[in-house]
């Protein structure tokens, strides 16, 4: 899966994942109004309103992204209805090729994690069948837990081909109360780095390996510094554009092979037709707004790594 | 709803919270056979085999301990059919008057940590309507992120009265990789403790805070540190029977008022009819056992921390 994503990246020429993280806000109103009126001021509306909305966007964006992020928490505060639009989305999405990446956040002991893994990345048997709860082909982890909490993940990718990225060092401001903490010489986002090289030793494509790592856009330094310690770790890189990561610090996320790193924008792209720059594509247009967004986001990458 | 686990706690004696963490393994032949029957070998059939397993035991125990914690990977494991069994098992315990702790250990940054605390803790509103999305008590959450992705947690508690328990020491083996790195003279779990302690001033109940910690059974030795560094929060300690930790190593977790910890049992409590030592209440009376379980357990704690 790490080597059809980098196909993928190469072959597009795009680093770019779009985050499908829906709020009710970024909704174009046609989208938004044909789901209250079928289905009332429900969470229903919302779920339905939430899967035409991304399907708008995917079919827009697929033959120019390789990948795509949801979020599943802004799916999974609707309840049971959006996460049926969680998994309608995830579904979609790959049978537009996509990569799908699931924002999950997910960790936890040995047998607890292994449920999270075959419930997001597996399969699970019942007499005999079998069937997928939530089938992306990547998700996100948190690894405060430690090993013993991401073998399972490890393993259950190793069967099924997916892959995984850890946090490392978080886009948000007050990602440094823990992370940055000094243990020895190194800072504890350095200590999960080094971990995550050698997991990612035990699971390897062709480049890189399978297990990959989350480094925020707004931390170029450190960006910088992992790029040191995980030469073959892929970069899943939060937090470019609305959270103030810029285009000129990406190049610190790549390797010389011009790898290594995926970029994600969610708000930039899906809510594209609410920012003055698109006009033209307002309502209706929204989806064309974000393949527009995504292309120019493409050209100030490309720009920016030249 | 701290002060109420508290008066729950008091009344029935009962520091104890069940784990409702289902597997098919676990399930007596006559609730997996009829929901065979009923809807096939499908996660449809296992979510409603998982229901019925827990109204079972909620029923013959929810006058003998305060609170139950379901771990919902065990669910999310078999997608969304699995998940509404999860919101059912919530709801039907919460209608039995037990205090719902729901074991999710999300964490997230600012605007997605508000999302899973609305969808676990609060409500979404949806032009006027408003909806519960997994209506528990408490939930577990995951600090790795730092202050700002508990923040959104903390002001939904406020709002509804509701509380965190946060990751500090965890019971698996590996929970050392990280947590017990150094960070100068402490520990990093006792930085995590630390912050916790100053969090859960932001929001006090009587004597408790509404945010309380997850300090693992198995390493005695750190809950008695953990206990001096966090004095008015309240440890949810996993790990308890069949993990290794023992009734005479908990009187570390509790304070001196014979408050401020409460012991979790998943597997010993649910499993109790697979057990020998219950062999009388098998199958059918799978309920009786847990019931039973819960008593011994009972008496196991009193005797320990007399």
């Amino acid at each position: 899966m790490i080597n059809l994503l980098i196909d993928k990246i190469k072959e597009q020429n795009s680093p770019i994942v779009v985050g499908l993280d829906p709020k009710v806000e970024f909704l174009p109103e046609c989208v938004r109004e044909k789901a209250f009126k079928d289905f009332g001021h429900s969470s229903k509306a919302i779920g339905e309103a939430f899967y035409e909305f991304n399907k708008g966007i995917i079919d827009h964006i697929y033959d120019v992204v390789p990948s795509v992020k949801p979020q599943i928490a802004m799916y999974e505060q609707y309840g049971i209805e959006g996460l049926i639009a969680y998994k309608k989305t995830v579904d979609y999405a790959k049978s537009k090729g996509l990569v799908v990446i699931g924002d999950i956040k997910r960790g936890d002991i040995a047998s607890t994690a292994e449920a999270y893994a075959v419930g997001h990345l597996g399969q699970v048997t019942i007499e005999g069948n079998t069937e997928r709860g939530f089938d992306s082909d990547f998700i996100t982890i948190n690894p405060y837990m430690g090993y013993d909490t991401i073998k399972p993940f490890l393993d259950v990718c190793k069967e099924e081909n997916r892959g995984l990225f850890v946090l490392v060092k978080t886009s948000n401001p007050s990602s440094g109360d823990f992370q940055d903490l000094k243990v020895g010489d190194d800072f504890l986002y350095e200590r999960v780095a080094m971990k995550v090289d050698e997991w990612g030793q035990e699971h390897m494509g062709q480049e890189y390996s399978y297990v990959g790592a989350v480094v925020g856009a707004t931390y170029p330094e450190v960006g910088k510094r992992l790029r040191e310690l995980m030469p073959k770790t892929y970069f899943l890189v939060p937090g470019y554009g609305a959270q103030g990561g810029k285009a000129e610090d990406m190049a610190h996320y790549f390797n010389k092979d011009g790898l290594g790193a995926i970029i994600n924008s969610s708000r930039g792209i899906i809510a594209a037709h609410k920012n003055p720059k698109y006009e033209q594509f307002k309502n209706e247009g929204f989806a064309m707004a974000s393949r527009q967004a995504v292309l120019d986001m493409k050209k100030e990458l490309e720009e920016a790594l030249r």
